[in-house]
């Protein structure tokens, strides 16, 4: 895949972190490990194929570390790498911006 | 359209940003008002149906003001409102976080 260029860092950043389902997955993972069974779980609606390419992504991109456990069942688990809660941090005022106006958003879809 | 639910403040805010066009469009915008045609020129590749698609929905969302300017030929002139600067200070954050990582993104991609 050819290196890609950005027009501005938040196109880069859109990049890493855009779509539905990765920035809900960065979410997820504020708190912990979490196993791929819960992180669907969390994420209602994702397919299960879905949420194993998102995961493939962020883990190319450096955001999330998938750790395989070897045992019977294998045991797999994802976290947040250091990259991946830097990401996190930048994204809390965007998250609290919707956070405070979910509401407002919701309406304004509606009556349009 | 029916209110839509989110699962967090994150899925909400990503529900109104979400998408290449429309965080290059909020970051177009930054510093004040364009013409269709020279945001179409700064977001090279976008395509004039993709575009007005796009900034529709942001002015359904309340985040960008459109202005007819009754002239031959007719001016149409976008802009952020209260509500867009508030978006756009929120990712601020996030668009420096990939400002600094530009290089390594795409150098990771390209490796994998």
């Amino acid at each position: 895949m050819a290196k890609q260029s950005y027009i501005c860092g938040l196109d880069a950043a859109m990049s890493v972190i855009g779509g539905k389902w990765k920035s809900l997955i960065l979410w997820e993972l504020r708190e912990g490990t979490r196993r791929f069974g819960r992180l669907r779980q969390a994420l209602s609606g994702v397919s299960e194929k879905m949420l194993m390419q998102q995961l493939r992504e962020l883990e190319a991109d450096g955001i999330v570390h998938r750790e395989v456990y070897s045992q019977v069942p294998p045991k797999v688990e994802y976290s947040l790498t250091e990259l991946g809660v830097s990401l996190y941090e930048s994204v809390l005022p965007l998250a609290m911006w919707g956070e405070e106006r979910m509401d407002g958003i919701g309406a304004a879809r509606a009556s349009a």
